[in-house]
């Protein structure tokens, strides 16, 4: 999926695509969403508006690639042999500035979508749903070896106890996820409830 | 410690707290925390800025314990014998739409904590800890009758669990928290993970 972006309309050249999200989060992080204008982003990129409207169509989309090209979840395709070393592998594919970075915009995002539904359903599309796509084949891998029940109940909700736990951790210990915490938790929490 | 608001200053009647608290509960979600002022809440209950001051100190207090206020977490001393019965009756106090109303309190909240360390202090004395120290209540009682080993590392993160489907709740599956949510959640990661 990581092509779309690039194959969806052929102007823009790959670095000049990520030049554009890094730019697009840099100005999210500075005035947050609800203030972040495509005027804004046309100014710091030295792009047309209409440039801007024709290859993501609006903000919403623009803010939720860029997320997803600063995140991207797809390159993940380690099959360590074991669930364990599968989740662990994933709470360390980020280092933990790169964790309270996005750990800092999904709270900011999290305010934004009630008020933006199409901002909402932008983050479902690029965020959401790659991430539960990508857990379910961990998962299934994990089914398939016998670690896990199929019909376990946890297995709806791994992406709830990963995403619970990177938002709650700031508001519960005053610190920010890590990935000794990200870590400790899995074993913790994610492991035990779905080999239950 | 739900007596501590009113016998701190003994100027302001419990109903005439009460009332108080509801009027910033409907100016917090009508403007969010940054638009909130202590003149707002002043005019629209018809206080002097300097009773609210007097009595709460600032704006992060006051709001902390109009939240407090509204979600009593003292009050549950249910002792239903059980880990599973004490964890159920805590995900059914509060009915459905109380709990949508609190699900995006927090989350409005969880993105002013970072620009205003005050809330954050604020909410973690008045909301944070004595969530913890129920829960511990209620993870001790279930260690002294032998259903939770006491060296079981999902103890640590019971509120992270719980908290985090509430937040994550609606960002993943664009479906509020509900009754019918949480108990299931309970059932299929909280308690396979303290039993485990």
């Amino acid at each position: 999926m990581a092509g779309t972006a690039t194959t969806r309309r052929s102007r823009i050249t790959p670095e000049r695509e990520a030049e554009l999200y890094e730019a697009v989060l840099d100005l999210l992080r500075e005035v947050g969403y609800d203030s972040l204008t495509m005027d804004a982003v046309a100014a710091r990129t030295r792009s047309s508006k209409a440039t801007l409207y024709r290859q993501w169509g609006g903000k919403a989309e623009l803010v939720a690639r860029a997320i997803r090209h600063h995140k991207p979840v797809d390159v993940f395709n380690v099959d360590t042999g074991s669930l364990r070393g599968d989740l662990q592998a994933m709470a360390t594919r980020q280092d933990d500035c790169e964790m309270e970075q996005n750990s800092s915009l999904m709270r900011a995002l999290g305010t934004a979508v009630h008020a933006h539904p199409d901002l909402l359903a932008a983050l479902r599309e690029w965020l959401i749903e790659p991430e539960l796509e990508e857990l379910g084949q961990v998962v299934q891998r994990a089914v398939d070896r016998g670690e896990v029940r199929a019909d376990n109940a946890a297995i709806g909700y791994v992406l709830h106890m990963i995403i619970g736990a990177f938002v709650a951790r700031t508001m519960i210990d005053d610190e920010p996820p890590t990935q000794a915490f990200l870590s400790s938790y899995i074993d913790a929490v994610v492991l035990p409830a779905l080999v239950a």
